[in-house]
């Protein structure tokens, strides 16, 4: 949980700073629980335990809650996934990696899944979330020889497909999806994106470093 | 568009049967234009141009309406697929032409392009939809030894990642994804599911007969 944008200064600022957490870890808990668009902000004050009319104190209606606890969602993943790319010159490991990482993220915590699963391709463009940073990479392998891709919207797009259908899977039965599909899963992309299979297949299950 | 269940007999049951058309035209108009979330009853009846308290004649409420505008989307789209199963006894080549088939029917029309974003793999596993062909499909051609696939639910689930992927790039910009896309996209599927590459080409870009 990353901290608030300011620093909390005194004990007033700081009880606040926990409220208005505890709003938003109620809402990704709505978020996870397929009650999202059902919840009133009686349910969501609730779930944060805190009185009722806090809630105005922090947030203007329950989009702006809800646009914050996923805002949060994504910072966090995105900030996993920019340690990986820092570690690589090569675009396509970076690519491979981000998406083993982030699937391995999705099928371990459910609420992440459910979040996932939930808001699907919306999700997958938001300027801090997955979509964009696929792009960058796909663009650089490509620029680099590493893959050769005519689309590289469309290819992102089906990068997004792959990591939508394994969630979807590993949510209806977590027996049914496992890390090793994640790897295949990625190797069939680049191969697709024309990459060699060997060379598919190594980076595809290459030792994984544990996220920093 | 089906006739209702039971035929019209007279014309008090032509003009009810009109105009609970005109009320699951109206949810299908809204559903493509993003607005079934948000639109009321009387959003609903002005797009259909009849009375508001028509509504409740027809349906008890708008969940109700919405699932059966859906229902015969699908039931359509399952029409056409059903006379393509049945041309073919090669179970991998039934999955690959309804494919080919259901790509190019959603990035021809905007309306059933936004029905396939916005429900996904709501739609896709629908009882009357997409999901339960794929999934017979490639069981039969597991069992006929033409593909190899461990998991035919994450095998399904990825088949409809890919289409979900092709119609959500297409609606971005549909300059960006043509027929051949579909195509090369069922001939990546059909790779990474077990078939020889040369067979997954021919397979994948075979003369389609029209939708009869």
């Amino acid at each position: 949980m990353r901290p608030p944008t300011r620093a909390p200064e005194n004990r007033t600022d700081r009880r606040r700073a926990k409220t208005r957490q505890a709003l938003i870890d109620a809402a990704r808990t709505l978020i996870a629980d397929g009650r999202a668009a059902t919840a009133s902000i009686a349910d969501i004050t609730a779930t944060a335990d805190v009185g009722f009319g806090t809630f105005y104190n922090h947030f203007d209606d329950k989009k702006s809650l809800f646009d914050a606890a996923i805002d949060q969602i994504l910072e966090a993943l995105g900030d996993h996934l920019e340690t990986i790319a820092d570690r690589t010159d090569d675009p396509a490991e970076a690519f491979a990696t981000s998406f083993r990482h982030a699937g391995r993220l999705a099928i371990a915590h459910r609420q992440t899944a459910e979040i996932i699963d939930s808001y699907g391709f919306v999700l997958m463009e938001s300027p801090t979330g997955l979509g964009p940073r696929a792009h960058r990479d796909l663009s650089a392998a490509v620029a680099a020889g590493r893959l050769h891709i005519d689309n590289v919207a469309l290819a992102t797009a089906i990068t997004g497909g792959h990591l939508l259908a394994l969630v979807h899977a590993w949510l209806a039965d977590p027996t049914s999806v496992t890390e090793a599909d994640v790897d295949a899963s990625v190797e069939t992309l680049l191969r697709s994106f024309g990459m060699p299979a060997a060379a598919a297949r190594r980076l595809a299950h290459r030792t994984l470093e544990p996220l920093g």
